[in-house]
């Protein structure tokens, strides 16, 4: 088990399996050159992960042809368990009806009422993920 | 209630009332010109979100002297409701003995083992919120 920092590292497919098991997550963008962190459900299609917006919303705009950071975390306050996983890559508006049909076919409903008229892919070139572990007292971990 | 693309969008006080209410939200950094988000258990102290933070770490390197995003949210798979909030200001890394004494009174231990030794204030200069409503069928939001 690797730590860092006193938290378990988690390795690749155990990251996208996280994230295909999920369905709401983080897209940190930059807006007026100012960042922004804006939760949306999305998909995990292809390895990419896909979500809908507003054509002309801030967010499509600032998820289009950038670099995103895109998060998926869970935890429990009460035990201080939890882990995250972070995929950072270009994002893209879709204008691919494959896509869009396999996005909708996956049963991609927006949470929110109105058109979500556009779709939004981040392809991950890379990802990251970390999980909080408890050593019982007086144990070392093996990678310090 | 102001409608924008289908979300509410909520005001200062109730933004912030939510802001002091959670524990766990997300910072959303610059490393390396690559975006990144990473989940934190945080208090609001003087209407300012601290952390604890390892000194020396990616983080509290990231969040110290520029411009971060904070975002918590909370949702509902299963009847697509949920809300979120948004922080954005200068965040630095403490060294005020009053601010790390009134952070340790306030109870905030960090959910991992080890040291955290390092505090992070982010002071919001802009706050917003959204909460997704859904309208019965057939009836128009006022702002559309």
């Amino acid at each position: 088990m690797l730590i860092d920092e006193g938290l378990e590292l988690l390795d690749e497919p155990e990251v996208m399996r996280l994230l295909a098991n999920c369905e709401v997550g983080r897209v940190g963008v930059t807006i007026g050159a100012l960042p922004a962190i804006f939760p949306v459900n999305y998909r995990l299609i292809d390895g990419c992960v896909v979500f809908r917006s507003s054509p002309g919303s801030k967010l499509s705009a600032a998820a289009n042809r950038t670099v995103v950071a895109f998060e998926v975390d869970d935890y429990n306050v009460a035990d201080r368990s939890g882990w995250s996983v972070l995929a950072v890559g270009p994002s893209m508006v879709v204008h691919d009806l494959d896509v869009t049909f396999r996005t909708l076919e996956a049963g991609l409903l927006p949470y929110v009422d109105g058109p979500r008229g556009a779709i939004v892919r981040i392809t991950p070139t890379f990802v990251s993920g970390r999980r909080i572990v408890h050593l019982p007292v007086g144990a070392s971990s093996p990678t310090g």
